[in-house]
């Protein structure tokens, strides 16, 4: 009935991927556009042609490679994921999903197995939003959220444009940055990146949508007083007030969904001296949730906290929201044909909502969507520690494998 | 009874020193051992030769003045504060205290008047601390706290040392860093730096001494996981724990003394990225208060505090104490000679303990000290904005020039 990719030469092309951009510590610095980049997509080209794929990069640097279907006139299927990584990122991540798709096609050609549909596999650009910002980047693209111009304008640290970065490695395409047909569906392979399935313990995730989130930054400014002589009543201690919205953050979650997350990454405090009261501080803020009306109430929650915390500390408050995603729920067939694939090769698994953003999330605008999770074991990601074992990646790459190969086989859709 | 400096001189040569090393905002970046400190410093001796004093430079670059009294034995009265200033300081701060010194002399010489004590006046090097750790630095080698041979390896954030930095400004004399002899008295004049002369609507301060303090640093590490994926309850967060802190080192104070004040200046947090859960968080603590019971009272409680938030947290915790100062008593005659000439010139007057850290306090260890603080307006200190109008400037310069008149002229002492 199914398929079965190759453990052994799965696990080489992992390990391979795992050598371009690699660092002492055993994880992987692959910026989006960097030499490392540049490298890993020229190797990836190269599995493709070898598989007698036809080649397509489109003007954002996302990389295709497309197999014909059986049927002229079915709609293809698109597998895919991001070889790119954080600056110290984990040689998992966004990788496993690519090799992935890559180890299905050529189980395909080892089996001269036509598929119904054409397939296409897919290297999204910029998965990361770590040099350039935003996170996926290319998929935004490609599925309309995002203009295209804007983005090749947009820079990293050093001054460096998307668009000149492109053209440096040669991976400004002139392929339409926009679907060109309909889809049957995306399909999309990732490492968890957090630790619900080890909890749970299961083989693999079949996901079911992305969560919602609400991000933002606040700045308090107050007064930078000598430490010593300015009395506790006479301070207006902008990081006092920026601590007890830490603290509520922290307990905004509690308040409110079994599954919503609240965060400060980030704090930066101004004059920033042991002995000088601090007279600005801001922090970002985080809070995600499968529901939108959750994501919403704990921006109301931490607005209002924020307030509260300002006047109580006689700071002024400024803040504005960077960034808002409504939730996405990926198609239910999809779904189903993952969990029965998973089902009929004996893994077990559970269905889960994804904490984090993917490509998917953008895609799931363009065509039905579905999702695997791999294990991340400890929950580890974007870090050396990042970790999966290779039993773990085949069952996930062979689920996704799996439900790839039912929905590109089957006649009717 | 009394003398009377000269007001338009006195202004003249305040807003003279404010021009070496002005700032663009009206403040002074003259920075210990910086060319500006040095262009001051030369200035400094000039005026000091002009009025007939023998010059000496000690070895750690302090500058002293003498003026011979009447009696060949009398043990010489001290006066004096500092030059330097913090890199976007103001335009008052310890050199208030030089420049009332000086016209101090100034007015003794025109006045053709012969003091029972010989006078020194003294520039000391490095108050502030901020190019070079500890602050007080010069005062705290001449006064036998610190060791001079330490001192010189301390190093700017380009590597320079202090006797280097001393050697290349030409400041780096052959006196020696100890008194010779028995001293008379130290008296200085400052800027309070705090908001409690303005809130009572006095004129002047009489200081009584100089809190003592605890400072410390505490490491909090968690892990960092993506904010995401990863539930509240899966969280080590390094911020939350060093937010509690904050929050509690705010409450301390109101459950110790009165005049107890406590800080967070400093925080560091890593990664700092909105995305992912804070994995490391350093932040500094700061207490003082004049009764050392209730400094080490908040020091225990701060600490107590910060391990029961590292479990809560399920976070390590490192902390250490990086100083610990003392409280200092100035000496009763001091502080009565310069309350009687506060009252005699008919200044209103309080008489209130520093919570900032002087010069003066190394001194009290040396001999008999006192203080004199001018008001400064919203407590401004260490910025552009310190202001104390020429008036207030006047009547604290006039009120420590009488107290230095009356000891000088002691001929009982």
């Amino acid at each position: 009935m199914g398929i079965s990719i190759d453990y052994d030469r799965f696990v080489e092309t992992m390990q391979e991927q795992a050598k371009i951009g690699a660092t002492p510590e055993g994880g992987l610095n692959r910026l989006a556009l960097s030499d490392p980049d540049k490298a890993v997509r020229d190797w990836f080209v190269d599995q493709l042609i070898d598989e007698g794929l036809e080649i397509r990069i489109d003007a954002i640097g996302n990389v295709f490679g497309r197999r014909s279907g059986s049927h002229p006139n079915a709609a293809p299927i698109l597998l895919g994921s991001h070889l790119d990584s954080q600056p110290n990122g984990g040689i998992y991540d966004g990788a496993l999903g690519v090799i992935a798709a890559l180890e299905f096609i050529r189980t395909l050609n080892d089996e001269g197995i036509k598929t119904h549909h054409p397939i296409e596999i897919v290297n999204w650009t910029n998965e990361e939003g770590s040099r350039f910002q935003p996170a996926m980047q290319g998929s935004g693209v490609w599925a309309g959220t995002h203009d295209i111009d804007i983005q090749y304008e947009k820079s990293d640290e050093e001054g460096n444009t998307l668009e000149e970065e492109l053209e440096r490695i040669g991976y400004k395409g002139d392929a339409p940055t926009e679907p060109q047909e309909d889809y049957e569906s995306y399909l999309e392979l990732h490492v968890e990146q957090g630790p619900c399935l080890e909890n749970e313990g299961v083989d693999v995730g079949v996901v079911t949508g992305v969560v919602g989130f609400t991000w933002g930054e606040m700045n308090f400014t107050g007064e930078s007083d000598h430490s010593g002589p300015t009395p506790m009543d006479s301070r207006s201690d902008a990081l006092v007030a920026a601590a007890n919205v830490i603290s509520q953050i922290q307990r905004i979650p509690g308040m409110l969904g079994e599954r919503t997350v609240g965060t400060v990454g980030e704090i930066k405090s101004h004059p920033n001296s042991v002995n000088i009261v601090p007279g600005e501080t801001m922090i970002t803020w985080g809070f995600r949730d499968p529901d939108d009306d959750i994501v919403q109430k704990a921006y109301e929650m931490v607005v209002s906290e924020a307030k509260h915390a300002a006047v109580r500390e006689g700071v002024e408050l400024e803040y504005s929201e960077t960034m808002r995603s409504s939730s996405v729920e990926f198609a239910d067939r999809c779904i189903n044909t993952a969990q029965s694939a998973a089902d009929e090769l004996g893994y077990t698994s559970t269905q889960l909502i994804s904490g984090a953003g993917h490509d998917a999330a953008h895609l799931a605008s363009v065509t039905d969507t579905g999702m695997i999770f791999a294990i991340s074991e400890d929950g580890k990601s974007h870090s050396p520690q990042e970790y999966t074992s290779w039993e773990d990646c085949y069952k996930a790459a062979n689920t996704f494998s799996n439900t790839a190969y039912q929905i590109a086989t089957n006649h009717s859709n």
